[in-house]
């Protein structure tokens, strides 16, 4: 005999559960398509060269190999995509001539990290993105857009406070900049800062030594990055900030008219903080983090950035593109942990359809066709049994009413008890109430 | 700068083709859910013991390896699931104790095949699953509520005739056995009769041959493997047909048993077809295949069938399941190369906000708040362009409105050029009209 384990970071939801996941993607669907995006979807594989363009870090990845592959055939040129922006960038450039522009997609897959699993990590997870990429010029009015459709999402699901953190990589690097950080110790640098969540002051300072920043340099940054600022706090600073590079200057820029475009019921969650700066290579303006303020320690909940150059690998022209990415997984491990939301029952079904014996289940097959037809989900008892035990079964599956099929109809309400005569499969509508 | 090419076997729709599998989807879980089936997902990973269980063709499964394995890293324990029906198998073994039994769950997941791509064949496809497992025993009725499920999902989507195809692997086995084939033939000639569709009479002769068989039993094989009854031409075939084997009995007797559960209006889509044998080796007892009657070609659209030994992998229990699933990638390719349905447009607003000036931006974003509250969808375009570009843009996407922004809001109708004075948003749901 076999063992049936789950597989450590490969998440699996109970039914219960599968149905509360899918009510989430339904409401962060109405969201994105309120907004006019339109859905697609990649294969779950690219070739591994579109994986690991951009400096992409290519140890997360996993290839692909058919199991009875020759010993001698060539390794696998296919691997499991990471992320849904890389390939929505390769989408683009396939498809460029059958897409409007700009074009707003929404996408739910499954991305795949080769990571070792931890709390709120896993190897397998949905993300659920939205991004608007255009031709030539894609005004920062697209940057907002997505920033508002990450914001509105998380306020919709009703989980905690939704706390959206800007920043943008023309004012970190431009700040960088200006402490005449070398052009090479900037990537470093970064990788540092979106650290700073998570290791303490001093082992920052230690890894800012090693790459060879001085005192002078790391005190600033890490007084800069030390930030988080509300609106007007955000308009003081730019007011009042000496920002010695035209690079920084554009990013403060950038982050004010993105906040300008934000509905005003949702400034009051926007934040500026200048620890965010998202590991991804491939971001080159706005940058985005969120949380639940309630679940810090849950890390970021969604996340994106601007990145202008990502489409052009593919093409000669530019196609710059702005998205987020909202981590449905980690949302739900954090739902299911904390308990936030109510899970629905383990069917869907309203009715349960009893019978008193055999020989009336081809009449009850027929009945329970026209009950569907009326609207209501019903399920027909299997087998023989007795009465007693259908109740029962329809009690620990949450249906919350049975139908009696005998001489006369007869709907029993599970939760208060009472029973009533139908007189017709069509009547059945208005005497079930509840979700 | 790199290729942004389709992977062979790895299908891609566009935005619009994406909504209308979407629809699809939207259409197969209604009928599912209306019979009480809850959804499960499952890793697209399963460890590669279990997807090699009861002598499946591994030479199909992809395996998984990252890419920054060390070399001496041993190879990977995991591969891509090539099937729903195994790894829900273990799922429940996993969570038995946290399931009701009789299980009814529908899952609709991509599956990965390492084959050699070919019209109609793919590498990665969906596939849309709806099975009942039960504790010890599971009644003839759910191998009937299965078929009902298939034979209305595919009438529901209106795209030709759905022709459903019967058999049982009782009465198969329990034919060959009576013409005293050696047990051990038995697969081989299985997987002969399950090519019949494909390959020539002479060929199937040939092959029959090879495996042993003699020409008296090869003579009565074809004959009953030509056979494709009607429900009525079934019954007479019973009651005259003299089979020599108690197996064979009884797999008539479950398949008339499953007719006479079938809903009466869908019985003239059933026929019995001694040809379907399915490859897979888990099957137990009915087997299902389909096709849509205009396209032949395209072969079995959705299929299924009775295995009574695959959760037992797991559990020293009896858990006996039947399942059916329909091929949703294949059904796509269908209905994209015949153009069997309209393709919607590509976007999901009904509105474009058109503004004439920058200057008024801010204002239009409080106001498609204010529309999208109403439940409309709608897009604001992003940049500052003539009236004419805007509408020339909401035209190409195949929005339907252009709201005007100005002193007043003016909503035009793409279609009849027809344009109003709109005094509020609330106003706007009863204006727009169609799908």
């Amino acid at each position: 005999m076999q063992k049936a384990q789950k597989i450590s970071g490969f998440p699996e939801w109970l039914p219960e559960e599968k149905l509360l996941e899918n009510k989430i993607i339904k409401q962060i669907k109405e969201v994105y398509e309120s907004h006019g995006f339109v859905p697609i979807e990649t294969p779950a594989v690219e070739l591994i060269e579109t994986l690991t363009s951009k400096g992409v870090v290519d140890k997360e990845i996993y290839g692909l190999r058919r199991l009875a592959a020759a010993a001698d055939e060539k390794d696998a040129e296919l691997g499991l995509h990471f992320d849904l922006t890389v390939p929505f960038a390769r989408y683009v450039a396939t498809h460029f001539n059958s897409l409007h522009f700009p074009f707003r997609r929404y996408q739910l897959q499954k991305v795949w990290r080769g990571e070792r699993p931890q709390k709120g990590r896993f190897r397998e997870f949905y993300q659920f993105d939205a991004d608007i990429v255009a031709r030539d010029e894609l005004p920062i009015f697209c940057d907002a857009e997505v920033v508002t459709l990450l914001t509105k999402c998380l306020k919709s699901l009703n989980i905690g406070t939704p706390k959206i953190r800007l920043n943008n990589r023309k004012l970190l690097i431009g700040f960088l900049k200006g402490f005449l950080i070398k052009e090479d110790s900037i990537p470093a640098a970064i990788t540092i800062i979106d650290k700073l969540d998570k290791i303490s002051a001093a082992e920052a300072e230690n890894q800012l030594v090693n790459i060879g920043l001085d005192s002078k340099a790391i005190t600033s940054l890490l007084e800069f990055a030390a930030q988080a600022l509300n609106g007007e706090e955000f308009a003081r600073f730019i007011s009042s900030a000496n920002l010695s590079t035209d690079l920084a200057v554009q990013g403060t820029e950038e982050l004010l008219a993105l906040y300008n475009f934000i509905p005003e019921n949702l400034k009051p969650l926007i934040s500026f903080d200048f620890r965010i700066a998202r590991g991804l290579d491939y971001y080159t303006g706005t940058i985005v983090e969120s949380q639940i303020v309630e679940y810090p320690e849950f890390g970021s909940v969604g996340s994106g950035g601007r990145y202008d150059g990502l489409v052009n690998n593919y093409l000669s022209k530019p196609v710059p593109g702005v998205g987020i990415s909202l981590g449905l997984t980690r949302i739900m491990d954090l739902v299911l942990r904390e308990k936030l939301l109510s899970l629905p029952a383990q069917s869907t079904a309203k009715i349960l359809l009893a019978i008193f014996s055999e020989d009336e289940r081809v009449r009850a097959i027929e009945l329970a066709e026209q009950i569907r037809y009326t609207g209501i989900a019903i399920e027909l008892f299997p087998r023989q049994a007795k009465i007693s035990k259908q109740i029962e079964y329809a009690d620990k599956k949450g249906i919350p009413y049975v139908l009696f099929v005998g001489e006369k109809l007869e709907l029993k309400n599970l939760k208060t008890g009472q029973q009533q005569e139908v007189n017709s499969p069509e009547e059945l509508p208005k005497l079930i109430t509840g979700p």
